[in-house]
């Protein structure tokens, strides 16, 4: 058996860090590495989703999405985000994972630069580098957002598309309307496009999400219901863009997903045109919990900036690594900032998305061991 | 608004000719050119899914997929397929579509070939060109099989993989075990990897279905649950090959998935595990209307190869285009050969996953019309 030549693209770039120690938390450990709500999906979705089981809704669906979901998803975007997009400038995605993967196909020949917040959320990078461009990284500002001018600064002849994600995962930070329009604008100065991440928009404690596409046109806004309603494991995003993007995304998404899943879809459309009542319950307790592990993680002297929106906690420490280990390794499972890339030294994330109980409990050990 | 510049390897890819069609049909037409059982998902299957729902199976799964599911897998390859796999190396995917893609993704570099039947399955050039790499054409046998000393002519020292799909869209032919065990001894002897898209595996009519991974290491065994169970809408595939190969494909699938739908995979369970019956009836019931759809064609004086699986019949006719738009505008919705590579030229597609009255139905058309 000789060896095998693999794509030098994936060959180079790591397992995700977070995935690794999501798999290797033991059952028993107070998991604050997660990404998801502690959450069960609504009652309504659900019943959406056994209703279209029961009446076959199990085939292929239209590779866009199914129609109705989409007419709701221009009408969120209007009312919610300020800016219009017919159904046609939508794409029904497997998760907001797919969704990123088909904007960055769409707009990278090889060699092409992507700016990206350094700490920014893993798939950025990794996926930037499996489709032949090259990540490159924006340093955050003191209060962990980025700032257009140090966008500016990186900008090349090269520089195809700038990801925003706001909320910020693992930050936490909330981009400013300031800088979200300071950064459409020089998204229309200099023709590049912004991705926007948007899947944490209904989790802000304190501010208002912006979409950079309420200024520009040269937006892909990638969403998802996996956050927003408790549904990561449904695998259901959406990209919306004007119609020359959808375009040759779709293209992508035809070959390497045919459709999102169909079920999920109906899901998708109870979620969208539902009642908000459990987006606001969650909200609202992630908010208690953000209260109280902050307040914590200040009365044992380590420095964290309020995270104002999703549902992680971004503190500094002293050496990422060694300190999430150690909590690991008693029993409290947080990511290091250095999984988030190499401006993440110093910080580890910790995830509120857990039970009160478990943060409690969490905090009382790290008093011990730290 | 000045052009944004886009990717060159998704702009120069068309939209899939078949979905093209399937969105263009009118609701009233006899459709013979889907490629997805006309079967409602079997009882049991549906069952395990609601129950997944009711009991909060909502999150996110490990991205190799369910430990229970890839276990069912490992066994399924070993009694059905005489393979051995371990459970670590399989990875669960959103379809077969996004198997393929990761296993293209794993392989190439900026340039590679890759030897692909013509005609053939219309994702596989598509997704060699979108991730950088060169789709070669393998022209088929006159019994619409690719030869092993048709592959030997195309193979270059740039061949990295070769696409093995038996039963096969949009032909219907089955490769011999002889074939099969050739092209798996190409793979040993070039060090080039064969990609066996097996998805049809089940419906064959004649003749045995082998798996080149009985025969050697070289080969990522891409399914699906799609077309065995009627469960194309649930978007769950998945890929076995040996640990070399599974630790490159996790990555892009991490990154560009995260994980199967996680109700999909608890229903995928159901229907690995589950009793066989309804694979039986929909076998019998294609071979069946195979039975009809051939005889009526041949008596319209049509020259049409016995499919031996799948189910589609791939008969000669004068002009692809020409035929395939006479038979939509009277009704009838065909695929064009051409759908599938230049030389389906002189070919229409049609699928018998379609209801006896219909086949009958368009048959009656078919010999007014033609």
């Amino acid at each position: 058996m000789r060896e095998i030549k693999f794509s030098e693209n994936v060959a180079r770039i790591d397992m995700s860090g977070i995935r690794k120690i999501f798999e290797a938390a033991g059952s028993d450990a107070i998991n604050l590495g997660l990404g998801q709500p502690d959450f069960d999906t609504p009652g309504h979705i659900k019943a959406a989703a056994i209703k279209a089981i029961n009446e076959g809704f199990t085939g292929y669906t239209v590779g866009t999405g199914i129609p109705e979901l989409r007419e709701a998803l221009s009408s969120k975007f209007k009312e919610e985000n300020g800016f219009s997009v017919s159904q046609e400038e939508i794409i029904v995605t497997s998760g907001a994972s797919e969704a990123l993967a088909i904007a960055l196909a769409a707009l990278l020949n090889h060699g092409d630069e992507v700016l990206i917040s350094n700490p920014g959320f893993v798939s950025y990078n990794a996926l930037t580098e499996i489709l032949g461009g090259k990540a490159v990284s924006v340093s955050l500002a003191e209060d962990l957002t980025m700032k257009p001018e140090a966008v500016l600064e990186k900008l090349t002849p090269k520089t195809r598309a700038i990801i925003l994600n706001s909320p910020s995962n693992p930050t936490g930070a909330v981009a400013s309307r300031a800088d979200v329009k300071a950064l459409a604008e020089i998204a229309d100065d200099h023709n590049i496009t912004i991705i926007s991440d948007e899947v944490y928009e209904y989790f802000i404690y304190e501010g208002e999400h912006v979409s950079p596409a309420s200024y520009s046109d040269n937006v892909i806004t990638v969403n998802a219901t996996s956050k927003s309603y408790a549904m990561t494991g449904w695998r259901l995003g959406y990209v919306a863009a004007r119609k020359d993007y959808i375009a040759q995304m779709l293209k992508v998404h035809q070959y390497i997903q045919a459709c999102a899943n169909s079920i999920a879809q109906k899901a998708a459309y109870a979620a969208v045109t539902g009642p908000k009542d459990s987006v606001n319950a969650m909200r609202e307790e992630f908010r208690k919990r953000r209260d109280v592990l902050v307040k914590g993680l200040n009365e044992l002297g380590m420095e964290c900036a309020l995270p104002r929106g999703a549902f992680y906690a971004f503190p500094k420490v002293s050496n990422s690594a060694e300190v999430a280990s150690k909590l690991i390794s008693n029993g409290i499972v947080v990511v290091p900032g250095t999984a988030f890339g190499s401006e993440g030294d110093g910080y580890i994330r910790i995830s509120y998305a857990a039970s009160m109980e478990d943060i409690e409990k969490a905090l009382g050990i790290m008093e011990k061991v730290l």
